[in-house]
């Protein structure tokens, strides 16, 4: 089965693939999708949405995760991660995918065994699940650590059902 | 020219269309896209999505417009319309068309001729500018009056150059 993790971003939206087997996770793919600070807000948005429609159609993942949104206090930013976030989601959903939200807690303690961990340990722990990946910056990193959670929790719900 | 008035919303978006010959305006239609509350968000905005592509494609308008968000001071809220608010520019985009952006009080005096307008007033002008209109509720009005400030910018900047 193979997830795509998400981490939604106007600038940046990091995106990473692993294949679940069982309890065996592999590294399939990561990278991040950049959009032009200088082009108009709905190019932005338009030019994220064709690169996710081009990943999602290369890699046909099973299903797909994002992390529940950290509500900043600065409204503007909520505002403009939101518009990114609904693209993100969108464009998931309209190729068929489910999409799995994660509270960033459930995404540490998946990954690292607590909910209190640090961003670096996160990264670092993705590394080691994962052997031979080249993580490409943190925004892959942490969709590679929302894709793992998601695989658990897949996974979980097999033993459970 | 056909101008897409749009006022984007997680629940309801409403949207409407003018057609603008010099300085005269003309009613096309007008209504508003739903969402099923109890779907989940990633198929709402799927939905959304395509509701909207539908629209484009049916009426193809030569450009958008939108109004620039009032952030609320709710975080939440903001997030939920921001979603909403990215698939709707998007969407808009995505067909090639460009999205004007216009502030509340701008909206307020193209249509009524004060920036400090009230809700009501702006509809009532709707109607006005709009001889046989039936306006299908508020958030179809507000589109209408985006529409109807982007046709009255567009209009200015003809004469300007």
């Amino acid at each position: 089965m193979l997830i795509l993790g998400l981490d939604p971003g106007l600038g940046t939206t990091g995106w990473g693939i692993v294949r679940a087997e069982g309890n065996r996770l592999r590294h399939v793919a990561n990278g991040k999708l950049v959009t032009d600070t200088k082009a108009p807000l709905p190019r932005r948005l338009a030019h994220l949405d064709a690169m996710l429609a081009a990943l999602i159609a290369d890699h046909a993942p099973d299903a797909a995760a994002v992390e529940e949104v950290f509500v900043n206090s600065n409204a503007q930013s909520t505002l403009k991660l939101g518009q990114a976030r609904g693209v993100v989601l969108c464009a998931a959903a309209r190729s068929g995918i489910d999409v799995g939200e994660y509270k960033p807690s459930t995404i540490k303690k998946a990954v690292v065994g607590t909910g209190a961990a640090e961003k670096a340990q996160v990264h670092a722990m993705v590394a080691r699940l994962l052997p031979g990946v080249k993580i490409d910056g943190p925004d892959a990193g942490d969709a590679l650590a929302v894709a793992i959670c998601h695989a658990h929790h897949l996974a979980s719900a097999r033993r459970m059902f």
